[in-house]
């Protein structure tokens, strides 16, 4: 990384968490020039991201200052699902969301899907045409169950960001998260079995587990710090619990980041109930914050935790490479991968191994977190310039999803078929519970640049919103 | 097609259909040159095909002759399967297959592996370069779960050769036929549900049925016309059967095609019995003849066939691009697609739509028909020669797969382990049957053309056995 970026970064990482406080003169130049051992230009350029990032004001003269505190809305209040096993259902809105056709016009807020527009994704683009040219037939051939070893080797390498230590032998390639996901559920729990799922929860994995005829119990879960603890330890005594499946880096749809010491006190109590935890860490890569978060697999010893992830939203979603680090339920998930679809795909393997060993990763990591920081916040002001007063959002710590919170009443059904006849696409709040709840809340995706088409968009929806309510 | 190659394929029909007999001598030049009305240097080419496929025989003014007949090894015997639904195990050894590392040197007999050289795929390797130029990032999207639309089109287009009248909407793209299995069966069966499958049978598809803990009912099945009928009524009598599981058209691993009139009559025999039939029909565009057998979907009425299949045998394995038409269950089958991998990656998918859409996909598959049937020709020849006497081997309609049945007493695992340390792997048999049968058979690819490695290789697999026969 350029000694310019790291500066940024650590000084963003020290105003994000109060260290400066709103309106607080920074350290001037000079001072930061000794301090850091790095030249003059080189603090002006960290302080010329920060600038862009919105997180230093510079005043004439004066230098450089925290910008003043922004009104912030209030958080979302916290679900309390039924305290049983449900089955689960929405598969008709889920299919709904996924089957919307990418019309021209439509502007999708409700999908998960990253900016892959980005600059830094071209060598990516490049290694493909390079494997099309160089490697011809051969990248045709079935690969391994496992997967490709280079990339696994690759994965590994970066897997050490959250603090894992694996080997190439302790990944195995899927066709996405969701393979992963589901190849573990499968290898873990049996139709009947009960999941306990952090709720809201994202829709997929829970969409998997009615697939599969399982059951999930829905754990109530604080907006900043994730799965209630408390809450758990009561499930975990009452039902016969299988497995913990949870999103705790960059939660979907919330966004926040469990705190490692709820992470360990998680995988405590895995242990004392003798459960597995399913980690979904697709987002964890996106964390605002630098270094990114410790996934809860990174402090298993004896196996119990498979960890979950891809190259969907860190990359892009058409590439259809995850992998799984399943622990002690390695050779159960092979089999379960098998079963499902054989073999992944040889060809983005290759490219994507191509691209980490270029070392492009980290680049466009870098790029990305900052675009979906600055969109996270254009969002949140955006929803509060043309949202109903009252409207609570989360307050996302990574990844690009904002999850909002209208009045007890509000159907946010009824808004999005009264949006989709205006081409705006928002996801539903009642696909991310497993009964149907949040029928008041909505996701939106806040990936794209800002531009005045996504802000129409989002005036859109408030603008429907004030005019359901006054029909009501 | 060019007018020399239709009327080459009309002959070695008429010859392989034994309409000339061994000996015989063929129409002349100038005969055919009227009754087709084609030129006679359009005959001449058709001759010249055959000539090269070793079914005509010039002969110094005489003109063209049927080749005298050549000694054919006895057939396998029809297996004898427990009557009764069983756990399925096996998997050990499928994985060990499965595993095996593409190392330098080693000759892969045992995978079901097309011939990925051929020049008729250069214009897919360029199609895929293309996209990585042209479409660049929009080929990183989510596709829509039910797969691109142009490609859905493509496959109703070719699937018409097989007698099915199908729109894209019947159709669901999955990663790979595996995937098409697997969704199908999920859609259909729940766990201790019995499944009745052809034996021997493609091991994959009932690893599929273990690891969703349903049961195998193996039904006995003749090497040339395929699943008993008889056996299967009395099965379906007997048990709560729910899914009928068969690959009917150039079979893996006995490459039976089983005629039009028992296809209709096992459709006849589901429908009485009110089950659904699961149709693997990825090697059925390699049939020898043409035009290609009719599927049992194409009689299907009611839709309870889920028809099957990929472009893993016809185009390359890597591409994990499979269908799945599933008739009536189209709703519950997209649900479990959905729950396995999300949706199928767009970038294979718009390559193998632009090579089906310019018309590669008929001259690829005829070349692969020839060097299959020659391969197959080649291959019998081989085993005839390195193989102790009385070896029993399968007749392929199409495909590239031969399967060899040795003394009934004799062990394919060992022989297997015996060869792995000289550089030669085959499929031991006990991996096509759900309860370990066939340990006495083999299955060999014929894909690649002859060369002396591969002949080297099956004269290894021979000497083998007499030495593991010795040993005894």
């Amino acid at each position: 990384m350029t000694l310019y970026v790291n500066l940024a970064e650590l000084l963003g990482t020290r105003i994000e968490n109060g260290f400066y406080r709103p309106g607080d003169r920074l350290p001037s130049v000079r001072a930061l020039s000794v301090e850091h051992g790095v030249s003059l230009s080189t603090v002006q350029q960290a302080y010329r991201v920060l600038e862009d990032n919105g997180l230093a004001l510079p005043k004439p003269k004066s230098g450089y200052f925290v910008p003043a505190s922004r009104a912030v809305p209030a958080l979302p209040v916290i679900g309390r699902p039924a305290q049983r096993p449900v089955d689960i259902s929405q598969w008709d809105q889920v299919l709904d969301l996924m089957r919307t056709k990418t019309i021209p016009g439509l502007v999708q807020l409700g999908r998960g899907m990253p900016d892959v527009t980005s600059p830094t994704l071209r060598p990516l683009m490049r290694a493909f045409g390079k494997i099309a040219r160089d490697e011809g037939l051969s990248a045709l051939y079935y690969d391994s169950i496992q997967g490709n070893q280079t990339l696994r080797e690759q994965i590994a390498r970066v897997l050490l960001d959250s603090g894992c230590n694996l080997t190439a032998n302790d990944l195995l390639i899927t066709a996405g998260c969701h393979e992963a996901l589901s190849a573990s559920v499968r290898a873990i729990c049996e139709p009947g079995d009960i999941v306990a799922v952090d709720s809201p929860s994202f829709f997929g994995a829970m969409q998997t587990l009615k697939g599969l005829g399982m059951k999930a119990l829905e754990i109530p879960t604080d907006p900043l710090t994730g799965i209630s603890l408390e809450a758990l330890e009561l499930a975990l005594e009452q039902w016969p619990i299988k497995v913990i499946q949870l999103t705790p880096s960059c939660n979907n749809p919330l966004g926040y980041v469990m705190p490692e010491s709820r992470k360990r006190a998680l995988l405590t109590l895995a242990q004392r109930f003798d459960v597995a935890i399913i980690e979904d860490d697709v987002y964890g890569d996106l964390a605002f914050s630098y270094p990114r978060p410790r996934t809860i697999k990174s402090f298993d010893e004896d196996g119990r935790v498979l960890l979950c992830s891809s190259f969907s939203k860190t990359l892009a979603p058409g590439l259809r490479v995850g992998w799984v680090a399943p622990g002690r339920y390695l050779e159960r998930v092979l089999h379960m991968k098998y079963i499902g679809t054989g073999s992944t795909a040889p060809q983005p393997q290759l490219a994507v191994a191509d691209f980490l060993a270029n070392g492009h990763y980290e680049p466009h990591l870098r790029r990305m977190r900052t675009q979906y920081q600055r969109g996270r916040d254009q969002m949140i002001d955006w929803v509060m310039r043309y949202f109903p007063e009252g409207t609570r959002v989360s307050r996302p710590q990574g990844g690009f999803m904002l999850w909002i919170e209208l009045a007890e009443d509000f159907d946010t059904l009824r808004l999005n078929r009264a949006l989709l006849a205006q081409n705006v696409q928002i996801a539903v709040g009642s696909i991310f519970s497993a009964s149907g709840k949040y029928r008041n809340c909505l996701r939106m995706n806040f990936a794209a640049k800002a531009s005045p088409e996504v802000e129409a968009a989002v005036s859109k929806v408030g603008a429907t919103i004030f005019r359901l309510i006054e029909e009501e």
